[in-house]
């Protein structure tokens, strides 16, 4: 181990036998952390080769089970995205292609920080569960289409134990690393096909453009050597996505969009990343347009709902709770155009909190608003903030170990670029934790950044790039 | 200390604060290793300010007992080599400047791979101790005028167990770090003044002249900013130092040079290094002439040798064995002017260890000779394989427990620019691990090179910097 710490530091490329040795003798207890810290530190000043990154990925995804996805059939496409605030996307899209015969087998990981988790989200809808006997997974793929699980203990635990090295020993944000983390886990799943959600901003791991770009073309550039065709889509996550951010909120913002409305730039980027996935599934259509087509019908037409709902049931989970919920959201709705106001549809979700809808029998007794203190545009928005405030509120997780109010949550009632009055109402908070409420509000206002001049707006979806451009 | 790691990766200077947290965190097990690896090879990279370098220093300095020399009058010099090959310049220079009334007070490690220790040459003189009480300590200096004592595990702790882990994660070579080391003792050790040889070459931690001289600069602005006068004398390490390479051998060496005679670079460089700290003390002269002249009369006088067979006497030691060997050598000796031929003082040593002596009486049989395998120039000597040699033959330790022949090493018989014969001798070993005799010659005959032009010669002193100049 000296001596491959001493070539990283130099900047001489380990060699693929090097790489598999140190992650096996790593994961195996025989390379000792301090070692192993002094590695990844080289690794973050001298970065790696993308071959040196694509055999440390496989060495990962290689150091525990690698799940055989070869009983479902057709091509399996995955999809991941790199942590945001409000990304309810996953919820939306895997019933979407279900509903169109492309599978998606999923694992994902719990929230943690300001970043919320698919599964802690599914889990708010009663009786859902998440975790799954390998057996049991792949049947409810091939019967219901897709699957959202939480990762299993099993899978790539080195990537798991180098993760938690990185955490503690500040060298977590390297490229190389974060993406044959990332990478290790997609190819222990299994799929055949990848499409990555590659946040960018405020609320992300990566802040600026540029460095999304670096991690979504390294993924890339593993994805080719592993003979994965990978496809990202970087997206703004300068402000939450959508209006919701919690995890009942976030189902309940989710359902809208299956119902073929909710807020404009989550609609976008779900249909963005729903395309990508079809276009590289061997459901392809001739085109773009054709696939967007396909996508929309699968909402309209209700299928992409039911499967929704066939997939609740099979994981047990309480398909009236669904169902009222989705007609209570119905009544609200403006229309099922898509055209809906982002305003309306927040208040749509906010009002089937407080009504007779049952998830809303433990919260409060009043809903509590956060209110404009000036009148201009929202001009920009510390999304990390709103995040951590969503945490304060009990809806998130500080500690690995810590418990959520599935009930907690925001629903954001404005967009960066919307103008408000002093005194009008920017927000909805939901939480059981009063005491905290005063310094939850504070967090949130000085979140956001009201200005005189309207803001350049930045679309949803930045670029989209990969192996089949 | 995340933070400070994260700090430090992005060149943020550590505030004094900061550095004496950590340090003191660290020594007391609170501070992982796996954080401080992380932030040493971030320092490996980004480097340290003078501030913080000697910040440190201090930290590590006073990380455990703080030596108190007051006790013993007038200005105390120490003297400190970064470690070679052959360098028993210590048993030389030490008594010559007790002999002029300079007292010093040293600690040395002990050897480790190829480089060999002062403590391990001296204890092998029958009966000689290193490792004394304080009281003890401070009352030899006082009577004697100097010791050379193995540094106490009470010295700089924080400094052992940062050393331990560098050694193990590739983090060694950082001229803050090795400065920050080697300073931290000398601090602790309680000197007023330092002067510092600083090896450079093949048998060096330092193997070009330009980081030497980066060394030798850090370590005197950390000699500044603590308020100490530090000289650093640049040397050279590209061949062994002197004739002898191992302990006995070497003690032997020492002596001739203690009478007057011995090889040339070494007489030099002894003479340069007690120069420098006579003129650092309060026994300075008004010019470096008669700084020399001296020192030289110290020598010549027998002052010097008397004083190292009283040191030898007052810790134990056998004072018939150091007179006998002294009377072994002196009849050898051409003269007492110093002009001797290096391969004629080599050969007195060789006999001396061969003859009378009573050392000689566990050595094999007959003396092992080394013979030159071509015709030529000595042109170039990978000198860290030299010392591997005598640590094969048992003069040296690969791991810290391993035990050494007093009496293994090496008698070098030519120095670089020699011309010599096919089948002349170059060297003489002595070893009780008859086993490993074929491949310690093929190694020794593998580190010189020999080649039909004069090689360009390199003086022993190449640079003499500090704040004194």
């Amino acid at each position: 181990m000296y001596d491959l710490i001493e070539k990283k530091k130099h900047k001489s490329p380990l060699t693929e036998d090097e790489i598999r040795w140190m992650i096996t003798e790593y994961t195996a207890g025989r390379v000792p952390d301090y070692q192993m810290s002094a590695m990844t530190m080289a690794i973050w000043f001298n970065g790696m080769t993308d071959e040196e990154t694509t055999w440390l990925t496989m060495a990962m995804a290689e150091s525990g089970e690698m799940l055989d996805l070869s009983s479902i059939p057709g091509t399996k496409v995955d999809k991941h995205s790199t942590g945001g605030i409000g990304d309810k996307t996953t919820l939306i899209v895997t019933p979407i292609l279900a509903a169109l015969n492309v599978p998606t087998a999923k694992m994902s990981g719990r929230g943690l920080g300001f970043t919320g988790g698919t599964v802690d989200k599914l889990e708010s809808i009663p009786g859902v569960r998440s975790e799954f006997s390998e057996e049991e997974f792949l049947q409810i793929v091939r019967e219901v289409g897709f699957i959202d699980a939480a990762q299993t203990k099993a899978l790539a635990p080195a990537d798991k134990l180098l993760y938690a090295l990185r955490d503690v020993t500040a060298t977590v944000d390297s490229i190389p690393l974060i993406a044959s983390s990332i990478m290790s886990k997609k190819l222990a799943a299994g799929a055949d096909r990848i499409v990555l959600d590659v946040k960018c901003g405020s609320g992300a791991f990566m802040g600026d453009f540029e460095s999304a770009r670096a991690l979504a073309d390294q993924m890339i550039r593993i994805g080719e050597l592993a003979g994965r065709k990978v496809v990202a889509v970087i997206s703004d996550m300068n402000q939450p996505l959508g209006h919701a951010v919690g995890n009942t909120v976030e189902v309940l913002e989710a359902l809208e969009v299956l119902k073929g409305a909710g807020e404009e730039r989550l609609r976008t980027l779900c249909l963005a990343i729903a395309t990508e996935m079809l276009q590289l599934s061997d459901q392809a259509r001739g085109s773009r347009e054709e696939a967007e087509a396909a996508i929309k019908a699968a909402v309209s037409s209700g299928a992409a709902y039911e499967k929704f709902v066939e997939y609740v049931r099979a994981v047990g989970g309480d398909e009236s709770y669904i169902r009222n919920a989705a007609e209570q959201i119905g009544q609200k709705q403006i229309s099922n155009s898509g055209e809906s106001q982002g305003q309306d549809t927040a208040q749509d979700i906010a009002q089937c909190m407080e009504g007779a809808f049952p998830v809303s029998s433990v919260q409060q007794e009043q809903p509590v608003y956060v209110y404009a203190e000036k009148e201009g545009y929202l001009s920009s928005c510390n999304n990390a903030e709103v995040g951590m405030t969503s945490v304060m509120l009990g809806a998130g997780r500080e500690k690995k170990d810590d418990v959520i109010d599935m009930e907690a949550g925001i629903l954001i009632l404005k967009k960066l670029g919307d103008y408000v009055k002093k005194g009008e109402p920017l927000a909805v908070f939901y939480t059981k934790r009063m005491e905290m409420l005063p310094a939850a509000k504070e967090r949130f206002l000085v979140a956001y950044e009201i200005s005189p001049e309207r803001p350049e707006t930045v679309p949803v979806i930045l670029e989209i790039l990969g192996s089949s451009k």
